[in-house]
């Protein structure tokens, strides 16, 4: 059940040097962001991207959760010594770092009492009082303690478990899209685009995109708002613009 | 010239509600980051995806061009109205926005004064004071103001225009790194990467990232540090450890 016209946000904090070194190149903040929207009508605002630093992290939580209804981490939630994020996130929100019962019995039962290790017990430490958010591909949980949600890093793992958060989040109003593709320069509706922007302005917003496709120069323009009547009247307001300036228009594949 | 542990920090402002919705997905901070340590030893430290919103953009430039040494922005630099990237760095730096002298020629040189429009002007327009970064694929230039590099956000055009970047910014200590695949879980290998990550705590940044490939689990262990001794003795001491514990070792492709 999705309330009318409530605008409910989300920051994404992508803990990680692979991604800030480069060497990995991130894959969650697409889906992450796509997932929210059109799931629960939460509207990602903002990302972050910060090192395995734990007074970074710790600010960052700190900062994000105050502006923003939801953080959600990505990351530093494995075995090893370099996975800090639920030891920071228990820091800036002031409470214990202890293990989760739960966590703990749902590890143990997967690995064994034998194979249960230190650095598998690690999983199943958390900032005091969070709800478990369950991981069946790699078992281990990821977590929401008030605003925060603290994912794994990995892709696959992601996908696997992002439903339970339906469970947790208060949904909001979905932003709608529609694009309108076109075999032109962006100079050549910049002013028409403007005119149209200003008319709806507090309710749709237009973006232009230039693009490169098959040697030839190309213009997306995305209208998106949480007014489904509007966006498509803005939508074929443009259309109509672009059909008088006889701009070929296509969809892309 | 590389002047010997100096450390040269950024911050990537990635600005553009498309990468934000999860429309577009971002394909420029890996390529930024690595060629930014690869090719002057720049360390990026923090990367933030923002909309396109002044007042977001002007409180952007101002936090991170202070914590960093230099700050490079992506996108919003043509013809549209939702292009307002350098107008935002004028005012987050108190400059005037102005035509440019010589991006104003360029540009007018490349399209003909009969089809210089309003849109194509704008790009001429940046923060007074500005440096040109050259642009041999698509003209429009990016530009360097104080510790500001504002560039395009298509990748094709940022890869064709950034070598020149080497002409303006001071280069740092190359971060160098190595890796180490394994098939292996993380947690068999946690307690003794941390006792090694402890030895070599100031010098050399261990980090443990768990993969899935061809239905196995595996481990890479990135070690990372300007010292490039003190970094291959690291790694030495990880093999050492990994083949003490009869874990295969392979080279990721």
């Amino acid at each position: 059940m999705v309330r009318k016209n409530k605008k409910i946000t989300a920051a994404i904090l992508i803990i990680g040097n692979e991604i800030l070194s480069g060497r990995t190149k991130d894959q969650n903040v697409s889906y992450l962001a796509s997932w929210l929207n059109n799931n629960l009508g939460i509207k990602t605002e903002e990302v972050r991207i910060i090192p395995d630093i734990e007074k970074t992290i710790i600010k960052n939580i700190s900062t994000l959760r105050k502006k923003y209804n939801y953080v959600l981490t990505t990351g530093g939630i494995g075995p090893t010594h370099d996975d800090i994020t639920a030891e920071s996130i228990s820091k800036a929100l002031k409470v214990k770092y202890n293990y989760n019962r739960e966590a703990f019995n749902i590890l143990e039962k997967y690995y064994g009492k034998k194979n249960f290790n230190s650095g598998r017990k690690k999983m199943a430490r958390m900032p005091s009082g969070s709800k478990l958010i369950y991981n069946p591909s790699s078992i281990a949980p990821g977590f929401i303690i008030k605003n925060v949600i603290c994912l794994p890093g990995i892709p696959s793992i992601i996908r696997s478990m992002i439903d339970n958060l339906k469970n947790y989040l208060k949904p909001g109003s979905k932003t709608y899209s529609l694009t309108i593709n076109m075999i032109a320069v962006e100079s050549k509706i910049a002013k028409e685009l403007s005119v149209i922007q200003k008319k709806y302005k507090k309710f749709v917003d237009i973006g232009s995109y230039p693009f490169f496709r098959l040697g030839k120069v190309g213009v997306a323009v995305v209208t998106r708002s949480v007014k489904k009547k509007l966006l498509q009247s803005c939508h074929k307001e443009i259309i109509k613009m672009i059909r008088k300036k006889k701009i070929k228009t296509f969809t892309r594949i």
